[in-house]
């Protein structure tokens, strides 16, 4: 049996658990994100930020997906979100096998959105499938204008790129209008929000989009 | 069959391949680097900085990892030292057979180090022997003290830690000693450079050890 063959099978047989958690979350009406990128660029930062921001607006839930260490949930939950981490062990990305028994140890009724932040790891979750409603990807300023080029699954499957830690565009060589046109060369589809979480610049925008699509989710 | 008896014969049959790298570098008295790091953290630029500084001291080669396009090599080639790009297609980290028929395009008798830019991710390539003498790994300053505990496989199999973007760190609430110590918890005998390739600061204490090594291999 050929390598290929047992990664199609581990592919296929993630995708059917995908879709019964994709069932299983439109039934609760929630609107379900699935937050990618790199180790660092600001997927914690940005989800502490959108939970402090909507606490009073929109029931948000979080599922954490590290490596190792509970540090993010722990982050997290400082924020009075409900938080199950997941700690992979050394696999590199979440699968929709995982996500199902986190989300079993939540009370989705109650929950309007849930987050979910994978490993930082900008190629193998574009393979995985989690059952959610959109992928978001995130590229802070100081990775690069080539990383759409280079790591294309991740663009191309994605919804939504957030350009983070935009603060420090002055500091740096990076040329965002090229960032851009690039993300956009691989998929024409995205939209972009650029933001600051230390500035609060674009966090507005990328909080109301992110109340507009669990409102949809909800009616 | 499992999928871990598959991946523990992938990992066996890389490592049997590496070994016959390792065996190959060592006849021609080459010191072999495998360079990791998250995507972003700037391993292209300090392979260029390294081959700009280094290029009337050491002959180098380079051979360059990544899943998609050859931008990266294209960058490398301009400093004059010869190199060949691999592209994964997909594949989140390099292989030792990978290594092989690269190598197998270099003329190693024409040079004193080889360097292997590794596929931009902290996890995957962790776990892939390439035949190398040394793991260095980057870790930007931008990318947040805690990532040596959330990656600790990648931090506990390299032998030196250059910490780079060092002139962002007035701009950041980066700890940098924090950095440091939880790099050292996870491998206390880690090597560490904090470099800046933007002031040079820290390049040349890096490029002093990569001379040594490269000597201590030729003699």
């Amino acid at each position: 049996m050929s390598i290929v063959t047992i990664e199609r099978k581990v592919l296929e047989k993630n995708d059917a658990i995908a879709a019964e958690n994709r069932a299983l979350f439109e039934s609760h009406h929630l609107f379900v994100i699935n937050l990618v990128s790199s180790p660092g660029a600001g997927k914690t930062r940005l989800l502490e930020r959108t939970l402090e921001r909507l606490k009073d607006r929109v029931a948000l839930g979080v599922i954490e997906g590290d490596v190792q260490t509970d540090l993010d949930a722990r982050r997290v939950a400082r924020y009075g979100a409900p938080v199950v981490q997941i700690v992979t062990n050394g696999a590199c990305h979440l699968d929709a096998g995982m996500v199902r028994d986190a989300a079993a140890k939540m009370d989705l009724d109650t929950l309007d959105g849930l987050i979910i932040e994978n490993v930082g790891n900008l190629v193998c979750p574009a393979a995985y499938d989690l059952g959610e409603a959109t992928k978001v990807v995130l590229l802070s300023t100081t990775e690069g204008e080539d990383k759409p080029l280079k790591y294309p699954a991740m663009f191309r499957n994605a919804s939504v790129l957030v350009i983070t830690k935009m603060d420090l565009a002055p500091y740096l060589h990076a040329d965002i209008e090229q960032l851009k046109r690039h993300a956009l060369w691989i998929n024409p589809d995205l939209q972009i929000f650029e933001t600051s979480c230390e500035s609060g610049d674009g966090l507005p925008a990328w909080c109301d989009w992110l109340v507009r699509k669990t409102a949809v989710a909800h009616a």
